[in-house]
């Protein structure tokens, strides 16, 4: 392929009714799975112009700078996109954590012998991550 | 926590309009992200007590028991949900391919040094996929 500008990138995904995609964020080392947010196109082209990951608010209804207030960014590595062009994974270097309970990861419950179990604590207390 | 059913976890989730909560499949050894779907209650119910990875597909609106047609099939290693509620993560034992294109991963497509690069190759013919 000869594409050389964000655009063409763009123009491969699906946006949804509201104007956003799924965005799958990793560990871009340890491949560990952090979150999952949205992004519209403007989130896009700021995250791939900045490294720094901006996604959509879909409560705020605004762009949303990961780690504006909690301090906790992530830097990205890389974007990819899936073969249907509907779901974007972003390789990232996550700062402290990705979660606002202060977890590393936000998929800290599981299934585990017909129970619901928490498999990680709290890194960072909650209360901290919000008093920059 | 003291719950002991399906149900109980079920009713963690939150789910769209649609009924729908979005799945992320990771392989649950290498950490690699396979593919993002779609599941509903039924879908996911029939996971938990089968360990096959069964979603919904969207476009065909029923259930789609991953590799029903291809082979491909994903068993079940864990569930995983997020802080949110309103996104799965299944690790799992891909069989295969997760990918339509005969790619071991969907997220092929990469965004490097301003442009757009395949950085995984078809281990299977597409063509061969669906001949079962």
């Amino acid at each position: 392929m000869t594409v050389s500008n964000i655009e063409d990138f763009i123009h491969l995904m699906k946006f949804n009714e509201q104007g956003l995609i799924s965005a799958i964020a990793q560990q871009y080392d340890t491949n560990e799975v952090l979150m999952m947010a949205w992004m519209n196109q403007e989130a896009i082209r700021e995250t791939l112009v900045t490294q720094q990951v901006c996604y959509f608010s879909r409560s705020r209804n605004r762009l949303w700078r990961k780690g504006e207030t909690s301090g906790q960014v992530q830097k990205l590595h890389e974007m990819r996109l899936d073969c249907d062009g509907d779901c974007l994974l972003l390789l990232v270097d996550q700062k402290g954590v990705a979660c606002h309970t202060g977890r590393r990861s936000c998929f800290y419950r599981a299934w585990q012998n017909n129970d619901i179990v928490e498999i990680s604590q709290p890194l960072i207390d909650p209360n901290e991550l919000y008093h920059h």
